[in-house]
């Protein structure tokens, strides 16, 4: 008997207040009580943003809201730069294109950051472009690039940063670094299920939007931000009831243990985890950066086919990784570690890792990979015991805390 | 951030689908459809106990089904032996002697499992005795006491068992083993909230029950057989309908898994555990011995106050053991692994426990301990591979169990 234990990059595990929260009787959304929750969850995705932007949300994929950024901000002919080192860079290659923009590419080797020297160089050698598109975390290689670099290489036009992976999980500072469009979504560090995608809009975004000529309807953004003023807010169409009440539980959540506390927690967890996998004799495919706090991809020796050990570790262990898709599918699998996860699940996830490695003969040093993961642990203890500063971070479980956070559950408003 | 996790030999953590199964609509028991429920829970138990005798369910703690079970077996007077090697032992003792039954003792120290050749002499040096009372997994020291044994020795009288947080993780056979009562409640191993408690009875303590005086209302056995042979099965009082619908899911799912699996799983968790403790260079307060599988008692180094220890390690780490209450309450920790609890629940409880102990300044080798209960892990899967019988016996993680139990809790009858 094993338990079954997601660790992908999303969706991730559900907090069971937020499974609790789905069990709130469906409501007519057209009613001051639900506005009340609706709004609290705009006011809590942009105090996860750090942006006081406009904040619209939509009943969609997060693919939905990426679509709609484009929709909504340009025109055909449009010069748009694209930052492309990875699958979901190459994703909005394939979307600017597909609406008749004309794509500049910044290309970068995958499982490698882009060098955000390279887009200044690019938006200075191209006058024309309108803005620039970069993705936060590249999923398919666990590999973050710098947004607060891209946020100053592209000072003079519109920055779009696609922070799927990233949000809620790694650094990011909506106006601090100067991001005019971030879009995401919510089932992956914001640990509710899959549904709900969001964007911030900066005023620059704003007025690029005025004059964007390209069609749309369900993702228009002047719809979508009247509904929001109107006497009742609301989304235009049919909101995801549900999945905004999990959402206004989970951000609660999020926003006790506060967003720079979440922020530590994954870069110790990506820490830990990277010194697991080195510590099993393992290699990883991106770089053991603190940066890389979401996911961490891992390069497997010749003799193991990365697919074989995904369903090996499901049907042996219960625990559900991810291959890394693309051309290196066969080679690298993906260790998600965010959201709802604490040490402990990466030590089990290490644990289950090994063993299923050496199920399939190959030397994994099991004990001493876990050992080496317990040490970066440890060693986080001891900082937080020296540092008043960083224990405050270190949040402790609280009962309290618990007890609250169900109570959120049975007073939805 | 930490994960709350219940690492006490009881109440346990439960299974989704024995948590969403607390969502079926409350409804009326008088009902063919609810009796359906409630006979199928009736017939898992007694497969969860191997036994084809009756079996009787009750809406309260253990304890209650303990004094039901003196209160409809003996009269004033009569002559009970008790094996006393802990809290629990302890616990019958006194309860017998409430009611005014004369006590002969069988005691050992605590952490000691009883010799049984010393009850048999017990019984053939009182043939006044009716019957013969034991506690299986004598849960304040995790010293699991033999039944087999137990039931030899108590051959010609009238066998009693507390199987409390025995039931459902350590090996146990009836009516293989000749044990005429058996009593034990659903919040360990068999993985639902507390509230129900069960006994079954065999027609020599039947035979028994007939003379027994002692007065009785709501525990008596013959009002709660009765109401079980109605047209609609029922219990004679308010059944506790939302647990016995919790009930019926774990147990399905416990038997899906397999009793026999269900045994060997615990003696691999508990071998793992102990492992983890001794490689940390700790020491157990009962033998390393493959009987003591639901729980782990942990003598620490003088240095550090148990108390001080569970609080930590709850505040700290999210992760609740309990000390050993009683005279070894500031010595002696107890670590539970019975229930829905996995291998990787025992890594992530031996590195919680590890990192704890180093914060309170004890060097414990976390890493060395934990690696420990890992190798002990692989021999297991090693030992899965090279036996396909024992191949059989590890179940697999498998989706469609999955469906299946979820499956379950929509049509609960």
């Amino acid at each position: 008997m094993f338990k079954y234990r997601l660790a992908v990059p999303g969706p991730t595990p559900l907090p069971p207040e937020v499974v609790a929260a789905a069990t709130i009787p469906m409501e007519d959304e057209r009613t001051h009580s639900y506005a009340a929750v609706f709004n609290r969850v705009l006011d809590n995705l942009k105090r996860t943003l750090l942006t006081r932007n406009d904040l619209l949300l939509f009943a969609s994929s997060m693919t939905g809201a990426f679509e709609g950024a484009v929709q909504n901000l340009f025109s055909p002919g449009d010069r748009v730069l694209v930052v492309n080192n990875g699958a979901f860079g190459q994703r909005w290659v394939e979307l600017a294109t597909t609406f008749g923009l004309d794509v500049v590419e910044v290309a970068e080797q995958w499982g490698r950051p882009v060098d955000m020297r390279r887009v200044a160089e690019a938006v200075a050698a191209h006058p024309d472009l309108v803005a620039a598109i970069a993705v936060h975390c590249e999923t398919s290689t666990a590999t973050v690039n710098d947004m607060r670099a891209f946020g100053q290489a592209t000072r003079g036009i519109v920055s779009v940063v696609d922070t799927a992976s990233g949000v809620g999980a790694c650094e990011l500072r909506t106006d601090e670094w100067g991001l005019d469009v971030v879009v995401a979504g919510c089932q992956k560090a914001l640990m509710t299920p899959p549904g709900l995608a969001f964007a911030s809009i900066s005023p620059r975004a704003w007025a690029l939007h005025e004059r964007a000529a390209l069609p749309r309807y369900y993702f228009d953004w002047d719809r979508t931000r009247d509904a929001l003023r109107a006497d009742i807010a609301r989304t235009p169409w049919t909101p995801a009831v549900s999945l905004i009440n999990q959402l206004d539980v989970a951000l609660r959540r999020l926003h006790h243990e506060g967003i720079e506390n979440v922020f530590v927690r994954h870069v110790q967890l990506g820490r830990m985890v990277r010194a697991g996998v080195l510590g099993m004799g393992l290699e990883l495919l991106s770089a053991d950066d603190d940066r890389n706090a979401a996911v961490t991809a891992v390069t497997l020796p010749a003799a193991i086919d990365a697919r074989v050990l995904v369903d090996h570790l499901l049907d042996q262990y219960g625990v559900q990784i991810v291959d890394s898709g693309g051309p290196l599918a066969a080679r690298v699998v993906r260790l998600g570690h965010c959201g709802y996860v604490d040490l402990l699940d990466a030590v089990a996830l290490l644990s289950a890792f090994g063993l299923a490695l050496r199920d399939l003969g190959c030397a994994a040093d099991v004990g001493g990979g876990v050992a080496a993961a317990l040490a970066v642990a440890a060693a986080h203890r001891e900082e937080a015991r020296r540092a008043p500063a960083l224990t405050a971070q270190l949040r402790p479980h609280d009962r309290a805390d618990r007890a609250d956070a169900y109570e959120l559950v049975r007073s939805p408003s």
